[in-house]
């Protein structure tokens, strides 16, 4: 499994020009190999030798196009290749879900499936994610599409040199190495299976699709029962000395608040926590399976109870995002997950705490909710093996 | 004032070079041309030649070595001028202040004078600033240390660029610009003076002079009548997106707390700063000039009111770390100002909060006070200065 670089195939040089003219396909899909060599300042000898190597590996495949407002015959244009994929799984505290991302960016099968992790052992969760994996795999399979790497995303703080999770408070995880198990998830794949913090992926996904083409600094909040953060600066996820920076569920939002699973007190999660949520609305873990249907239900009836429970999370996101924002210097809030699904009752509380709390910090356009639904840190999980994978590109060169 | 490089002299490698070798001497004071050929992978001839150009300068000089430990006769080191200088010049809330750093790293004079500026204009004040920047311009060329450039600090957010205090609100400023009163600080001087905010200054003299040796990432809290705060992640000031990073004076610490000078409501500074333990403590401000030496005197005769403000404070001092921490992923805190000052009495009461607020998170080890006293914030801007001016030596070399 290449996931280090193996020196001595390509040169040096060469695995530059060819990095810049696949980021140059990926920036500029159907581009030209004229435009490229335009863009890269590489000769356009060398972007059409690069390009053969491209398309024999099969990672790039050629398109006819016709643009507007461009005169003359239709030329050749240079896409990456549908037929290739990256495969995410994730672990949360109540679903184990799989996707495979094409490399036109299309997240061309996805799977969910509710299961309460809490408490499982790795040991019970992986062989069902394998499972999932390969019929993802199949499903890929059967449709042409070729996975070459994947990338696994828990809900926890996670060391991705060593493949470690080690701290998941939510499954009941502490320091569970994953070596052995990754490449399990795609036992053929050339690129191999990585791992990550749900919310950073989630992070990603919004800043490659979601609001990120409007924001190029912003907070990312992930609400699933724990509440996560990813923080992009300057387009790139800041990921903080140790690699996990941005960990907003656990800024401290009262001086006499509960204890949190991480330990602390006061915890942002504590409140704002899909399990704290339904705590306040009093409905209580064995009452209803679909907790957050039976939640909205009662919202869309004005049940007191239920208003008042999310109102009081949204006055404590509130406070955590002005003390983030502050922090990080941030001016732009995205939030997903559970917050996004209860936007409606949500925001106008939210808005209020941010104002009494740290007027004109977070300005009105800035506070944005994702569109992207719960495959939000699926897409970017899978989306970050693709650029992994086309980063290390020149191992398919021979 | 070459405050942007003009093109044309000094070409772009050699320009580099000559960095290189500045940086080597300033790394590795007294190294030889030999040693910083080896160190830079320059040629001893190419050094040679830069070394009589710096020489020239006067940024730097020859000093005679014997080094223990090794061999032959001593040889001739060269180490950056002390006969040169940049002068520091800061002002808050209830004082003025100025150094001169000479390029040695000694803080050769400084001179500090009380004085209550809150509501003063930049006009009332700058007179008296360029004032005392003239004495100490004065004995400094006494001792025969030349100014070359400086630095202008203040207790709140700046603009960098267009030297604007854009908000110091214990100052009672917004949008103030001082482009035209900074080079009357030091007007004869070739590299100008720059604006930068208190807290980033001092976290920097921490990192240069104090714990930074210890800590590669750290938060520096400055406690004066505001509380502000500067990251420093792998030993660089972060300043995140828009330059104002690390300002925990205004992370939220209590949801119902009262309105802070910032607009805000339930900021640290209104239970840490110091006018919030004066008021806490009892102590209003008309009772006495001394406040800090009065607090002291009451702490050390057990006085309830005195301990508990100040035990408060070190409870919502851990709170605000605590979040702080999480967002910007750092495990190791140095307090300064009035924090340092009354470390005996904080400390203990801080490192309890953060125990009951996020265990583990700051290692007992890793909450440390700045030894450096009230001219920490001084000396990081004339350091900071001093750097500005050895990365734009070569305007200096003909």
């Amino acid at each position: 499994m290449p996931a280090t670089p193996s020196p001595g195939r390509v040169g040096d040089v060469r695995r530059q020009n060819l990095a810049l003219v696949l980021a140059g396909i990926q920036g500029n899909s159907g581009a030209t190999r004229a435009q490229l060599a335009a863009e890269s300042g590489l000769t356009k000898a060398s972007v059409s030798s690069i390009v053969t190597d491209l398309l024999e590996s099969g990672l790039v495949r050629e398109t006819s196009i016709t643009r507007d407002g461009e005169r003359g015959r239709p030329g050749t244009g240079l896409v990456l290749n549908p037929a290739r994929g990256a495969l995410a799984a994730e672990i949360n505290v109540d679903y184990l879900a799989v996707g495979v991302l094409d490399f036109a960016g299309e997240l061309a099968f996805h799977e969910t499936v509710e299961r309460h992790n809490r408490g499982s052992l790795p040991s019970d969760i992986l062989p069902l994610l394998v499972a999932m994996a390969q019929r993802a795999a199949t499903q890929a399979a059967g449709d042409g599409v070729e996975l070459l790497g994947g990338e696994l995303t828990v809900p926890g703080l996670v060391d991705t040199e060593r493949n470690v999770v080690l701290a998941a408070p939510n499954l009941g995880w502490a320091d569970v190495g994953l070596s052995e198990e990754l490449p399990r998830l795609l036992p053929a794949a050339p690129f191999g299976v990585t791992l990550s913090n749900e919310a950073n992926g989630a992070a990603l996904a919004e800043l490659w699709f979601g609001h990120g083409d409007r924001f190029p600094d912003f907070l990312y909040i992930s609400g699933e029962v724990g509440v996560g953060g990813g923080l992009v600066i300057d387009s790139r996820l800041f990921a903080g000395p140790h690699g996990h920076a941005g960990e907003i569920g656990h800024v401290v939002v009262h001086p006499d608040g509960p204890l949190c699973a991480c330990g602390g007190h006061g915890c942002l999660e504590t409140f704002a926590g899909q399990d704290a949520i339904y705590s306040a609305a009093g409905i209580h873990q064995d009452v209803a399976t679909k907790h957050m249907e039976y939640l909205l239900s009662r919202l869309a009836d004005g049940d007191w109870s239920a208003v008042s429970a999310v109102e009081q999370a949204g006055h404590y996101l509130g406070i955590a995002i002005a003390s983030t924002a502050r922090v990080a210097n941030i001016s732009a809030v995205v939030l997903g997950g559970h917050f996004a699904v209860l936007e409606e009752w949500i925001a106008p509380a939210l808005r209020r705490s941010l104002d009494h709390h740290a007027p004109g910090l977070i300005p009105e356009g800035n506070l944005a909710f994702s569109g992207l639904g719960q495959t939000g840190a699926l897409r970017g999980a899978a989306a970050t093996a693709v650029r992994r994978i086309l980063s290390q590109a020149y191992e398919l060169i021979p």
